[in-house]
């Protein structure tokens, strides 16, 4: 067992735009778990939007890193010493272990990944907590109905590329909406998307429309901005907005709303703000769909994958600009 | 049988504040009901904020009123002449014959008011349109539950004196906002409310989070602009929006929306726009309570009453000053 353990704490909170100077990398003596606690080396940690918002000052739906503090963020990893019976070394185990090369976890906060044939790293992406938000927010909240349009904002995201997956899965015209030529390709000719736009073009506003001859039923909200503003007018009648996400606000300081609430109420939209974690029971038939869908190749998915924790600030300050393509995850060994 | 029939037309649609110009009071032959339909006389025609959106030209969530057409509207009334087995003369009928003292129906349009104790103008607000708007917007979309506190913008409006009460009958802390010191007395002392804020008063945001001590769990809008901006910061995790109105805005030229999106992500807060119409399944069982509520005292009323066709323009300005007092009311005859 090594004697080290490697950590990213806050060093500020971020002003505007997160940067690298942000975070702070340290070595310190490897933890010992107390009873009913576990030791765990982590292999893979995922970096997500959400975190934006966990390292800012301003108030957000969850409590805040202090500077000083390792990051959050969930990792996969093995067990490496256990004062839990429930967990013994070589254990594979899920848990928000942090920016850290280990960890100690009281024993309930963890989950065994028992005899999977996925990669270990995907209960990060599609079968993890990205996977279970596009579940959430398309099944739950929007509840997709044949032959209607969903569009989703960052296709090619963690998130967004569940989500287009699932509408198709669900009889659904997908229309994605993507950063650059090359994602919008992967999103339609990978992923399946009907039609994938790209919101660095000229004209967002006018792609959409030609995109949507049907309006937007359904409108997967995790971007905001500019995103959000082309896709209001083409809404149609009781269309439905579920919003985990609003990635081109979080390092803004000028904040983004809905310049017309006449158009919620002349339309009867719904609009849902929700994160994935306020519903823990529906986790696991969350995740046993997923897992299907993935093992059987409808659910298709891709990693961008970071090697070494030290290079874990420089790919969370990137993800704001989109440097990553599908899920961004940290190799850690 | 009268051989006239007084209507008041359309003249223009109204550009920003509606006033009494752009409508026309005209004297026309009585109709004659042709197989199927009915001829009614109308006892009492609703006047409501809705109708300022169907007389606009802008897209609204119903098909407008051109010039030169009867202004729509809710009515009660008496049947006097049938050419459908289903009504007979002497009928009390309650239906959509719009802004006239007289007017032809088909039979499937009315519905029959049988041996009621009620008044019949009851049918057009606290047991009609606005009683049931507010049944579905408290009680089917923002599901209040026992110890929650219920915010209501017109609070002694149709609308809103139905929801503060529903509240209150739900176990719910009720508070009001309203125009005046008049209104907010009667909705704390008759209606109920636990608090009325005066939002003509100094300090609206002040008010409010005086008399909303634990925040508020739901915020049912019809109003919008101002009250809506000072609602927002006071909203608790997973508020509820019901949105059937927002009378602030109808004739304003500068629209009004929400400014941050990202207090509806991080208190995962649900807003639904919504029109009763669009769930006419509902209305038998809702009546059916509010006529219940109704009869035993636990919801009160207070209507203004207009008297007479030609004061329906001038009353109907008055709407969007405030200068009704609970459902607004023209007596025909």
């Amino acid at each position: 067992m090594p004697d080290r353990n490697k950590q990213v704490l806050l060093a500020a909170h971020p002003e505007g735009w997160v940067k690298e100077s942000d975070f702070k990398i340290v070595d310190v003596p490897m933890p010992e778990p107390g009873a009913g606690q576990v030791l765990v080396r982590n292999d893979y940690l995922s970096l997500d939007p959400y975190m934006r918002g966990r390292i800012s000052q301003r108030k957000s739906y969850a409590k805040g890193v202090d500077v000083g503090q390792v990051i959050v963020g969930g990792t996969v990893g093995e067990v490496i010493a256990s004062n839990d019976p429930g967990f013994k070394t070589g254990d594979k185990v899920l848990g928000g272990l942090g920016w850290q090369t280990h960890g100690v976890a009281e024993a309930n906060t963890l989950q065994k990944l028992g005899a999977t044939k996925l990669p270990l790293s995907i209960y990060l992406g599609a079968a993890g907590m990205p996977g279970v938000t596009a579940w959430i927010g398309l099944l739950q909240i929007a509840k997709p109905k044949a032959g209607e349009t969903v569009a989703v904002a960052a296709a090619t995201g963690a998130v967004g590329a569940v989500v287009g997956q699932l509408a198709k899965l669900h009889g659904c015209r997908a229309v994605g909406i993507a950063g650059g030529a090359q994602k919008c390709a992967y999103a339609v000719k990978e992923l399946g998307f009907d039609a994938c736009i790209d919101h660095r073009g000229a004209n967002l506003a006018k792609d959409l429309e030609a995109a949507t001859p049907d309006g937007i039923d359904i409108y997967f909200e995790n971007v905001g901005g500019d995103v959000l503003e082309a896709v209001l007018p083409r809404l149609n009648d009781f269309a439905r907005i579920p919003l985990c996400g609003l990635i081109s606000d979080y390092n803004s300081t000028e904040p983004r709303g809905i310049p017309d609430l006449r158009l919620f109420l002349f339309k009867r939209i719904l609009l849902k703000g929700f994160i994935c974690s306020d519903t823990p029971e529906v986790w696991p038939e969350a995740i046993r769909q997923l897992e299907g869908w993935i093992s059987s190749g409808k659910i298709k998915y891709r990693e961008t994958v970071i090697d070494g924790l030290e290079n874990a600030p420089r790919a969370f300050v990137g993800l704001f600009k989109g440097e990553n393509f599908g899920k961004l995850i940290v190799k850690l060994r």
